[in-house]
C-alpha cells in the first residue's frame, strides 16, 4: 500500500515540507558570505485574530539547538491587524530556511482559533464544541481541535486532539450507528446499557422521524438517564430552527423531561448561535465554521540586518514596538 | 522540546484521528449484534468539483486488509454537485471506523485541486505554479501541492510534495535573500553563478526599488543568462496590475530583452489571472486562491443495511447509478 | 346577535354601497341640468393583467333596465396597460351612482384571476387549485373562487364558489380531523371507508410525523385505493422544499407505490411551483399568492358629454379604439 | 339578469362559503366517533398588526347558540406576532365548520386597520379619511370602512358603512360631475347653493386647470364659505407632491382666503402623508394604502381535544397564556 | 467698477494663466542647459469620447510661430480610452509653457461635445438645441456652444457662439417675458407681431397656466402662425413627462393643430430624450446634461527628448502609433 | 492664425454672450411697454453651497450705471438650498439682457468654491492648494482659482489667479522638467540653486524611481535646504495610498530627514484627504475634485412686477425674506 501524503514529524523537522527556494538561498547566502550575519525577524498577520500555534513554533526552534531569542504575544490573545506577534534574533542560517513552516503553523491554528473565539463569543457561557474533524486532513484534525480548544471550545472528540490538550476526547452516536440499528430508541438502549454509569447520554433525534416525536421516545425510554437531546437536522429538512428547538424544548417540558438539555449541530454560525441559545439551546456542536475558517495569513519580514533597519518596499524597516510581547526563549 | 501537534502516519492508520465516537459507535454495535452486517456507503459532496485525494484514501483502506469492495471517480475529473464519488462495500466494522478520516482526506484534497483548476483554466495554456506552502500546516503542505498539480499545476515548490509527485522541487529566491544582499543585482549575479548551467534564472524585482527601473538592471546585469523577472508587488504599493505588466514588458522589448519573460504572484485569483495573462504576463504564482479554498465538505451515507436500502430523513435510500466510477479495489 | 357586516345583494343593487358623494353629485347635476346629458364612459386598469368580473358588472346594469350601451373585452382575456376594457355609453343618471361598485367588482375579481393566471401558466398543465378562501371575508370567497378559475384554476373548494361555475365542489381533510382522531392512519382508514367508491383519496401526510414516514404509512394502509398525499409542512419545519417533494416521491417510488400522487400546499408562488413541478409534485393548492393579490384597479373616465370629448388633465379626451371590445349590451 | 356572486347573509351563515372539506371532517370525524369531543382553538397571525373583525365573529358564533364560550382581544388593539387573539372551547362539531368563514372575516378586517392605523399614526392628529370603496368588491365595502375607522379613520364616505358605524356618511363631488358640468367654478356654485347651511365645502381643484390658479378661482367664487379645495392631481401631472401643497397653501394665504384648507388624495402613504403634512395639508383621502392591505392572516390551531394538550407538527401544544384576553362570551 | 476675473485672450495668449511652475521649469531648463532640447509630446484622454477644440490649440500654436509640428485626430470624431489624440514635436521652450492651457482647452470642449454627441444618438434625427449658457461662466459659453454643435448640437442660441459658427443665433422668450406681459397669449400675440414673416414662432406654454389648456389658447390665438410650444414644466409641477407631451400632442391633433410643434426642454438626458421622442416631442433643449459634463482630462506626456524614447513611471516610452492622426501643422 | 472661442470682457459687456431671446425679449415688452415697468427679481440655488461669483456680478451691474438695488449674501458664506441669495430691484430692462451671464457667473464660481471647501474642511487645517488649471478652459481659470480661494485654498499657482487674489503665485516642477533632465536629483540641484533664499524647495519623486529611494536620495541632496517631497504616484502604481504615505514618513523620519514634509496630489476627494492627512501627509494639491465640480444652477424668478407679487407655476409669488443678505449697491 503507497504512503499517506501528509508529512511526518521527522519530515517536518528536516526541513522537507519547506519550499525548495530556501535551500537556494542558503547556498547564495553562503556564496555571498551572508549566511552568518545577525539579523532580526518580526511576524505579523494582516488581520486582526486570537493567536494560536506558537507551542509548535517553539517545538521546531528548539530542535534547532541555537542561540535564537524569540519574543511572543502568548496563544489565546486577541491581537489587532499589523501587531507583531512573534520577533526572532539569530542568524538567518538558524531559522531562515523554516520560514514557510514556521508561517505554516502560525496561519492555521491562529484562523481556528479566531473562528473558534467568535463561537464562544455568541454562546455566551453555553458550552461549544468543535465537530470539525471531518472537514479537515487527519494530519492537522489533532492541530485544529486543539487551536479550537485555544480559541474557546471546551472539548475535543478527535481522540489524539483531546490527548494533546490533557483531556478525555468527548462525543456520542452518528448516525450510521442509528441506520444500523434500525430504531433510535433501539440503539438509545443499549448505548444506554453501554454507558459508564455518570457518563452524560446524548441521543441524536433526526434520522428516522421528526424530531418533536423521537425526542419524546428517546426520553420516555431512558427517563432520567437521558441527558440529551441533539437536533442534527439535514438541510432538506430545513436545517435547525428557533422555531424547531423552541418545540422540542416545550414538548418535552410539557412531557415532564425538563432535564433533557436539546444540543445542536450542522451549519452553525456565531448568528446562529445567537437566534438558537435564546429559542433554548443548551450546547452547540460546531463544524464548518470552524474548520473553514481562512488560515491567518502570517507574514515574515527582515527587519533588521547585522544592526541596521532594513525593510522591504512597502514595509517600515526596523523593529516595531509591542509592549505585550513576551521573551519565550 | 515539545511534540508537534499533527498526526503521524501511525497516529492516523492507527484510528487515533477518529472522533471517539467511532469507537463507542463500535461497541455499541458489537453489544447489539450489528458490527458485521454488510453495507453499501457512499461518498458525495454538496458543491460541484475536482477530485482529489482517492490515492490516501485507498492506502488507507488497503492496510484493512479486508473484503472491501470501492468504486471511485478517477482524481482529476470534475463533478456535480450530489453525485456519488465513492462507494464502499464490505462490513460496517471494516471502515466505519474511519468515515472523519477518509471525508477529512477527499474534502481537503478536492477543495485545493478545485480551486487549482479554476486558475490553470484562466491562464489558457500559460503555467500557473502553486506558491501556498506558507498558508497551510507543514504536515499538509505536501497534501497540498500534490492536489494543485492534480488540479493542473505544473510544478510544486516543496520539496515533498515534489517527490510524492516524482518531480524536481522548482523555486527562486526570497525577498530575504535580497534584504540580506543589500542589492538585488548584486544578488542576482551570485545566483547566477551558483545555479547550474541550463536550469532558468528568475529574479524577483520589487524588493528595493520600482520594478520597471530593477527589471531593467537585472536584465542589463545577467544578458542572455536571465529567462525571468518575478513581479510580487506588495499591497502598500498598489500590488500587481495589468498596467505594471505592460509597462515592464513595452520597457524590456524597447531594451532588447524580450526574451525575459514576466512572471507574477501576489494575491492572484482567475480573474486576475485573466487580466494579466492579456497584460502580457507568461506565468503564474497562485498562494492564497488555491490555499484558503474551502474544503469541498463530504458527506457518506449508508445506502444499503444486510442488502435492504437505508438513509437517514432528507436521503434517497438504496445505492444511487453513476455510470462514472471505476472499480479501484 | 348582530348583523353581518358585508353588504347584501339589496344594498349593493340599492346603492346603500356607493359613496355617498354619487348621491350629491345626482343632486347637483339636476340641479344644473346635466343629469340626463348623454355621456360615453371607459374603464381601463394601469397594470396590464387578466380581465375577469364582468358578469357582475353586467347582472348589475341590466337591472338598472335602461338604453345603456356597454361594450367589453371578454372575461379570461389578457390585456395591456392602460387599454379599454369597458365602454359604456347613456345618461350620467343611469350608471353614474354606480361608478364605485363597478369599480370595485372588476378590480378585485381581475386582481385574483391575474394571479391565479401566474399559477396556472407556472404548472404547465399540471393542476392549480385554489386553496384561498381563509385569506378573504366569506362575502367575496365565491367570487375569489369564481375569478381563480376565470384565470385557470381547475377547481373550487368553496361550495357557493363550485355552485357558481356549475362544478361539485373539491377538497379533502383539514389537519384539525386528523388532531381530532390522534393518528393520519387511523383517520385516512375511517376517510376511506366513507367516500364513494370512484373519489379519489387525498391524505395529509405532515400533522405527527415525519413526511417521508407518515406517506408510506398512509399508502401502506390504504393501498391501491390511495391516489395521492398531500405535503403541507409548516414554516417551522423547513415548508414544503423540492428536496422534500424528491425525496418523498423516491421513496414511494420504491416501495411499490408509484401510483400515489405527491400534492404540495404552502405558501406557493409561481417560482416555488416551477420548482416543485421539477422535483416531482403533481398538483399545487394556491392561497395566499392568489388571494393577496393586489387589486387591479380600475379607473373610469367620461370621455365624451354630450357628443363632445372630453377629459380631465391627464387623460386622452375622446373615446379611445380598442378592437377587441365586443358588444355585450 | 344574473345574481351577484357575493354571498348573502343567509349563505355565509348557512356554511356555503366554507370549503368543502369541512363537510367532509364533519362527516368523518362522525363515523370516528370524535365528533363532540370538547376542544379549546386558538386563533393567531403571524405578523404583528391592529385587531379587527371580532363583531362579526360574535355575531355568527351567537347564532349557533351552543354553549360555546371565546376570550378575545378588544378591537383597536395592537398585538404581536404570535399572540394568541381568540381562543374558543367547546364541541368541534360547534364551530369547526366555520373555520374557513371566522379567519376570512378576522383576516381581512385586521389587514385593513393595520394600514389605517399606520396612516392615522402619520398624520399626526390631522383627519384621514378612507377614500378605498373603487378598490374593493362592494359586498365588503362596508367591512373594509368601518374596519378603517376601528383603526383610526375619521369618516366613511361609503353610505351603509357610516351606518354600522352610527354616523352620517362624508364626501364631497367626484371629477365627473366637474367634466359634466364643464366649469369647476360653476360646479362649485351649484353645489354650494344646494348643499345645506354649515356643512362644510370642499372642492376639487385638479380637473381642468392648474391646481394653483383653480384654487384661487373657487376661492374667489365662494368666499368665506368655502372651507376647503382638494388637490388629487394625476400621476401624468406629477401627483401631489410637498411643493404643490406648499405653493397653494401659499397662494391662498397671500390672496386673503387663510381659511380655507387644503386637503390632499391619490396615492397617499404614511411616508406621503408625513411629507405632505409638514408641507401644509390639512387633510387625507387614502384609498390604496388600506385597502390594498395584505390581508392580516390568520391561523386556528386545535390545542386541547377531550382535555389534552395536543398540536400539529410546528406548535406548541396546549392553550398559550395571554392575559390581554377578555371573556366575550 | 472692478474688472471681471475671466482671462483675455491676451492674457491667455501671453502665458498669463499658466501655472506658476512652468515659469519656473523654463528657468530651470535654461540653467540647466536643456531647454532647446527637441522634444516629442502626447496628448491622450483616459476616457474614451468625441474630440473637440483643436481650433484653439492651433490658433494658440500658431501665435508662438515656431517649427512646431502637430499631428492631430480632426474635431467631432470618436476616439477611444488611451488614444494619442494630438502629437506635438519641437523644443520644449516653443509650447512647455502652455501644457496647462492646452489641455484645458481640449478638455472642456471635449467634455461638451461628448455629452452633446449622447443626446443627439438619442434623437434619433430630431434636433437638439443646446440651451446651456446660464450654467457656465459668460467667458466660455461660446467655446461651449461650439463644442456642442460639434458634438451634433443643430442651433447656437448664445450670439457670440452663433457668430464663431458662422450662424445666426436661434431662440424664443423667456418665462420672465410672459410674467412682465401677465398673460402667455397676450404676449404671443405681440411677439408674432414682431418677428419678421418667415421666421418659425415657438411659444413657451407653462408660465401661467396648465399646460394642456395653454397650448390649445395659443394656437386658438395664432392658429397657422403658430410653429410649435416649448414644454418646460418646473420640477414643483413634475417636469416634462412622456404622459404631459403625449396628452398635448392629442389635444392639439384633436383641435386641428396638427401643425402645431412640442419642443421640450428642462432636465433632459438622453435617457429623457429617447422617452419624450417616443411620445412625439418633435425637438429637445438640453442644458445642464451637457454643460454639467465633466471635462474630458487630458494627460500630456513627454515621450522622446532628444531622440530617445521616455517616460514616466507608469507611462510607456517612445511614441505610440495612431494612423488616424492628421498632420495638421 | 485664428481667434480663441473665449468672449473678451468687452464682448460679455457688450451682451454678446447672452442668449438671443433676451434680445428678441426686449424688442417684445418695448413693443407692450412693459420694458420699463420696476421688477424684483431673485437668485436662488436648488442645492445647498458656499456663495461665490458676486464680484463679478456687481461689476457687471455697475457699468449698467443705472438706479438697480442689489441685496446679496457675502461671498463665502454657506447657504440652504433655495435660500435668496441675490435679490435685485430695478427696471427690466436695465438687467433682464443679462439674466444668462449673472447666473453663469454664479454657478461656476459658487461650484468651485463649495467643493473646494468640501477639501478644505477634510483637510482639518492642513493646507489644501487647487491644481486645477488644465481641467478647465484658461479663460475660466483664473475665475476657478479665485474661487478656490474664496472656497478655503491658500494659494492660486495660476499667474493671473494670484494677481487677482493679489498673492504671489505659487508652485513647484512638474514631471516633464524631471524627465527633461534626465534625474530627480540633478533636476532639484538646479533647482535650488536657482531659487532665492527663503523660498521653500519642493521636489516630486515618483517620476523615475520608487518614493521612498527617491524621497532619501533628494534629500541627503538638498540636506536642510529641502522643505517637501510630493507624492503625486500614478494610477498604474497604485496612486497615492495612506500605506505610502505613512512609509516615505517613516524612512525620512528614520534616515534624520523630519523636517521634510511630505506632500500629496493626484485624484484626491475630500475622503481621501481624511485618510492621507492620518497617514502623515502635510498639505494637498487637488485638481479634479475641485474643477469637476458640477456648477451649482442658479435660478433668477420675477417675483414682483408694478408692485405686485408675481410668480410662474411653481414659484412661491412676492419676495422671499432673508436676513443674511446685504445692500451691496
Ligand atoms: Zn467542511
Ligand atoms: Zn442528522
Ligand atoms: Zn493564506
Ligand atoms: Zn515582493
Ligand atoms: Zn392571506
Ligand atoms: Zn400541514
Ligand atoms: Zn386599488
Ligand atoms: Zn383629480
Ligand atoms: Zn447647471
Ligand atoms: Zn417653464
Ligand atoms: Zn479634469
Ligand atoms: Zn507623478
Amino acid at each position: 500500500p503507497g504512503r499517506l501524503y501528509s508529512a511526518t514529524h521527522e519530515e517536518i523537522l528536516g526541513g522537507w515540507t519547506t519550499d525548495i527556494y530556501f535551500l537556494k538561498t542558503r547556498d547564495v547566502l553562503r556564496a555571498a558570505g551572508r549566511l552568518d550575519v545577525p539579523v532580526t525577524a518580526e511576524i505579523f498577520a494582516r488581520q486582526e485574530g486570537v493567536f494560536a500555534g506558537l507551542g509548535e513554533v517553539l517545538s521546531l526552534l528548539d530542535r534547532k539547538g541555537t542561540d535564537l531569542a524569540v519574543e511572543a504575544l502568548p496563544e489565546g490573545e486577541s491581537f489587532a491587524s499589523k501587531e507583531v506577534l512573534v520577533r526572532i534574533r539569530g542568524t538567518y542560517e538558524a531559522f531562515g530556511l523554516y520560514e514557510t513552516v514556521l508561517l505554516g503553523m502560525l496561519a492555521s491554528s491562529t484562523g481556528w482559533a479566531t473562528a473558534a473565539r467568535r463561537c464562544v463569543e455568541a454562546a455566551e457561557g453555553l458550552p461549544v464544541i468543535c465537530f470539525g474533524s471531518r472537514h479537515v486532513h487527519p494530519a492537522v484534525a489533532p492541530v485544529m481541535e486543539r487551536a479550537a480548544v485555544v480559541g474557546g471550545c471546551v472539548d475535543a472528540s478527535c481522540i489524539l486532539g483531546a490527548k494533546l490538550l490533557g483531556k478525555d476526547p468527548k462525543g456520542t452516536i452518528p448516525h450510521a450507528a442509528i441506520l444500523l440499528a434500525g430504531d433510535t430508541v433501539e440503539l438509545a438502549r443499549v448505548y444506554d446499557g453501554l454507558l459508564p454509569e455518570g457518563e452524560p447520554r446524548t441521543v441524536l433525534v433526526d434520522t428516522f422521524k421528526d424530531e418533536a416525536e423521537e425526542a419524546l421516545r428517546v426520553a420516555e425510554a431512558l427517563g432520567d438517564r437521558l441527558s440529551a437531546v441533539r437536533l442534527d437536522t439535514p438541510g432538506e429538512r430545513g436545517g435547525v430552527t428557533p422555531d424547531l428547538v423552541r418545540e422540542v424544548r416545550y414538548r418535552l417540558n410539557l412531557a415532564g423531561y425538563g432535564h433533557v438539555a436539546v444540543l445542536v449541530s450542522g451549519g452553525l454560525s456565531p448568528d446562529r448561535i445567537r437566534l438558537l441559545a435564546e429559542a433554548g439551546a443548551a450546547g452547540f456542536g460546531v463544524g464548518s465554521y470552524i474548520t473553514h475558517a481562512t488560515p491567518r495569513d502570517m507574514t515574515m519580514d527582515l527587519k533588521e540586518v547585522d544592526g541596521k533597519p532594513v525593510a522591504k518596499r512597502g514595509r517600515l524597516p526596523g523593529p516595531l514596538p509591542n509592549e505585550r510581547l513576551k521573551r519565550v526563549r
